[in-house]
């Protein structure tokens, strides 16, 4: 099967020095993506710079993102090519839209005013005590994918910190719902280290426990082979 | 000589899952560091885990460090026992406070409220539009340099974006006097790239110019045995 993965984590600049960085090895996403190649499937992976990549092969296509407009831009093109989407990226929620100093925004009758302002230096000025970021909403990309391609199987991710295991599943249930995905899976940061990394692997009306990044990928092997 | 490198850039966490990070690939320090250990000095490395390390040497320590705080933990303890610190790593200038939804902000009457403010999630919710961040300044660690250690070498660096060079030398020369320091490398990022490092080597009186990381250190190599 032709399949699309996602990992890594994206940066979103607030000026040319710094970003705002969604944390992510892209280790979960290599082994998924290994694990498809060594079964015969057709790879696209879509990572950042700085995440461990997959050894080369020859079905493996590897694409290099950014941030989050980068990300959307090409899913919207790819995604329409291909059966399933494995999006275990984390990607930024929020993204800076403009960053000043603590007295203008509290001088400010309106915040509403910073909305539409951008920083026309390239490295924002380091004078104030405090500085203020405004951040809006990026697109929930996952939620577009079954427009772009009502056809693809849609495996989501979602990361939750420290919350009880039915907690975790229900918000899994959630995103399965709104997003029309056919499985997410919930991970919780506080189960996840370099040997370890517990995950369920949430269904309509059932799930699969994990405790290894490769037990994921076997698990979610086992579902896509079900699925052609 | 005993000499302190630092390297890389530090990352500051707005929660467990993000953070602001100041992008530097470590390159440069480790240039540095392999041009002294082969000079036969003994070598300090304060970087990140994200930069790129030297190959290992017996004269080598590196010491992994991950924000501003920490950093100048390490730092306060180390510069006392060293001849010369060269101050390569792009530090970040501010560090999250509070990170809050635009409507609670707006309606706020004083904004003072949110600085003495913590996140207690330990993800912050992605439900808001507009999120904003409220910043503090990290304390200038190489300010602090002279204090801890009289005595000590100190070469510092200044990181500007597409200014002029009368304009770089300018801001590089008032750091060298606010941080008593012997010399300020100074540099454009618009100049800079994986073959090419413009970089001024800027004193009280005299500036050297180098094109490449590879004479950056060596011309540090130079001054440094000069101080000898």
């Amino acid at each position: 099967m032709k399949i699309l993965v996602t990992s890594g984590g994206t940066s979103e600049a607030i000026d040319s020095v710094r970003s705002i960085t969604n944390h992510s090895s892209g280790r979960l996403g290599k082994i998924i993506t290994e694990t498809l190649l060594k079964a015969g499937h057709e790879v696209c992976l879509i990572t950042t710079f700085q995440a461990v990549k997959p050894v080369n092969h020859p079905n493996l296509t590897i694409i290099e993102i950014k941030n989050t407009a980068d990300l959307l831009q090409v899913m919207k093109d790819k995604v329409m090519n291909y059966q399933v989407l494995i999006h275990s990226m984390a990607v930024s929620d929020y993204t800076p839209v403009y960053m000043t100093g603590f007295e203008e925004v509290q001088a400010s009758q309106d915040l509403t005013e910073f909305l539409n302002r951008k920083n026309q230096e390239t490295k924002v000025s380091s004078k104030d005590e405090v500085q203020v970021l405004f951040l809006k909403k990026n697109p929930k990309i996952i939620s577009l994918v079954k427009e772009w391609n009502p056809s693809i199987h849609l495996i989501g991710f979602k990361l939750l910190v420290d919350v009880s295991q039915e907690h975790l599943i229900g918000i899994a249930r959630e995103s399965l719902e709104k997003n029309q995905a056919n499985l997410i899976v919930a991970n919780d940061l506080t189960q996840i280290s370099r040997e370890q990394h517990k995950a369920y692997l949430v269904e309509k009306n059932s799930f699969q426990t994990a405790t290894t990044k490769e037990e994921i990928a076997d698990l979610l092997l086992e579902k896509i082979q079900s699925y052609d």
